[in-house]
């Protein structure tokens, strides 16, 4: 066998082909229904100002010799290094060195490659539901056994749902790898401070390794939720954290991120800031120059104002969604510091079962949660990324439709 | 061990931090000195007219909600992946499907990236000396076994110098995966269709995989040369071809690339292109839109011939430096398709030695050939990526003091 065996051992990924064969086979039939989707991940404002000003400037820079710019430090330009150690990290009282800050193009990227740096053996840990990349790409590098249909055999699933406020357990089994993610995707939950304060202790005292994804973290509102996981004194022994510019400006389709390894983080006497500066230098040849200007731009006090009303605007969208279903009597969570929401399917249905009664009854699309994990199964996601208007309507048809259905 | 141990067995890569130490001392020490580099593999003329053009339309269709774009496809836009099939592969007589190209951000990501198709028992060859991407990737991977001081003890090795006419053999014993670059870096030769047609049928008798590079096939001058391997009857089910526009069109620092790979690919009965489509579509998120918009303007007739002019700008300055080393009784290969020269080092001197003659006594940069692999000792490349004056300058200082060498 010459090919990557584990590549066959992955479940193909149906989710978001089968919504929208689905939503084709509807609309086909219901010519003129008019469908709104509340099921992507995806923003839809578009750049701000200030972002497409920063762009056309680096533009018009790559056009003339004396400021061209060809291959770039594969860790990210100085500049966006510290920029984003003031504007994500000093300005919350966390203390990042420019140097522990590694520019990427995408958090998809550095969440998926970030595993490269552990050993083939190392047991990994999920919270359940979940962001898929982080199974997959582990799955990929053969460290997850096989799939039984539901489950792999070597990844150690932690459940989130209602049972235990969506509050994960920490494993009952050793890992040296643990994915969190807050604001999660996809529940829109978040972890408080003392939850936070567990999972280093944890971390601290059996070694393992912490993933700790923030790619959300515009979207908190007010002091009490942390926005990093060094808020946490010690976690920089013990966690990688994972940003983007994706949901915080509306980067999903200029692709920025950044990943922050601090230089207290060692394990088996290798520092793994420099772990990860062999694996960018090897592997990666930096993030475009002009999409790196873009992302300095929302540090600037004009960036940062028109970055923050798109995510107002989208959390109002948030906001709605979740009040429409909890007046309905459909508990739900997030939608507060979150795009997204999260709830159990009422009627006790399944998550196919509810996408197809809230597609064909209300000709709304949304994400079934079986599809992010076992935990999922009987559950469902709306997002906030539609026009408000859209959102609105959207939220009138649920009124209308739930009380049948709870 | 919760670390992959794999990363401390590869030797730390000195080459390029080693040259910029060097020269800064002797800058340091001859303030008045004007250093000239002809060491860098990087492009120093901006991008062209054609493309500039497109980067700033693409940009003020991301500041408007009807035309902004978010997630893109994984595998590239069909508007690029259609240019690139088209202006790369029917205009050469060449048969490849748009959903055989993805889109890539960088020749070095995908040449990266390429070996997690296979298993962690396939057994690799390089051509010596070679790209260091392709060797530090698979040791990383833990394919290649230890290092030794000078090799690894798992990487087959073929040599290619003026002893068999840059020429590599073919493996003397078996392997699964090959990796081939024409126009080469770091020798600027190339293969010849004969050449080609003896990789592809061995690769044929073996069902050896071959990685085909042609990061550099734009400076392939008249039509005797293969551009691609797809020109050899059955290379479409032995070849993956690797191709950019960093060094096409100057696109270093904004990054795009290609990689074909042939439904017809099929091993232990599974599709490459179906494997590579899932690896990218779970650890990539695309190409930003805008740099996929540039890169389809460098086949618009105005950017083709922009494009064209810088190739042949740094043509001219290949050809300068290579005659020049000839001239001077130095036996040169490249600088004819190709922006590189490589030659033995005068006078029997290895490659640091030489180095710090040229620095110190003509004040000019190249790199020492050593860093390329074992075969690299004693050699040395100069690159033609400077200005025309530069690059005579650079000549005049190289006809002084090469006879004093020879």
């Amino acid at each position: 066998m010459i090919t990557n065996q584990h590549f066959g051992e992955i479940p193909p990924s149906y989710l978001f082909s089968e919504v929208a064969e689905r939503v084709r086979t509807f609309s086909a039939a219901n010519p003129g229904a008019e469908v709104l989707r509340l099921g992507i991940g995806d923003v839809t404002r578009p750049l701000a100002p200030a972002v497409i000003e920063a762009l056309h400037r680096a533009v018009d820079e790559q056009a003339v010799a004396s400021s061209f710019q060809g291959y770039g430090p594969e860790a990210g330009y100085a500049f966006l290094r510290e920029a984003i150690a003031a504007g994500e990290y000093a300005a919350i009282g966390v203390d990042v060195a420019a140097d522990e800050i590694f520019v990427g193009d995408g958090s998809k990227q550095d969440s998926a490659n970030v595993q490269e740096l552990f050993a083939d053996t190392a047991r990994v840990a999920v919270t359940d539901p979940v962001y898929p990349v982080y199974v997959d790409s582990n799955a990929m590098a053969g460290r997850l056994g096989t799939f039984d249909g539901e489950r792999w055999t070597k990844l150690s699933y932690l459940p989130c749902d209602d049972m235990n406020g969506y509050r994960p357990a920490l494993p009952a089994t050793p890992v040296e790898l643990i994915y969190l993610c807050s604001p999660n995707n996809p529940t829109g939950t978040v972890m408080s401070r003392s939850d936070l304060e567990g999972w280093v202790s944890y971390a601290r005292e059996t070694g393992a390794v912490i993933l700790y994804d923030v790619a959300y973290r515009a979207f908190i509102t007010g002091d009490d939720v942390p926005r990093s996981i060094y808020e946490i004194p010690g976690a920089n022994e013990v966690a990688i954290e994972l940003g983007s510019f994706s949901k915080t400006a509306g980067f999903t389709g200029l692709r920025c991120s950044w990943a922050v390894v601090p230089h207290a983080l060692q394990r088996d006497g290798v520092s793994l800031n420099a772990m990860w500066l062999r694996r960018q230098s090897t592997k990666f040849n930096g993030t475009p120059y002009i999409v790196q200007r873009a992302a300095e731009a929302v540090y600037s006090p004009e960036g940062r104002a028109q970055v923050q009303a798109d995510i107002d605007y989208y959390l109002a969208n948030a906001r709605l969604i979740r009040e429409t279903l909890e007046r309905a009597g459909v508990a739900a969570v997030g939608g507060e510091h979150s795009p997204y929401v999260w709830f159990r399917c009422p009627g006790g249905m399944d998550s196919w079962e509810f996408f197809d009664v809230l597609l064909e009854r209300a000709q709304l699309v949304g994400t079934p949660g079986v599809g992010f994990g076992p935990t999922g199964a009987g559950h469902f996601r709306l997002s906030a990324f539609n026009t408000a208007e859209a959102t609105h309507e959207a939220a009138q048809r649920l009124a209308r439709l739930l009380p049948e259905l709870v």
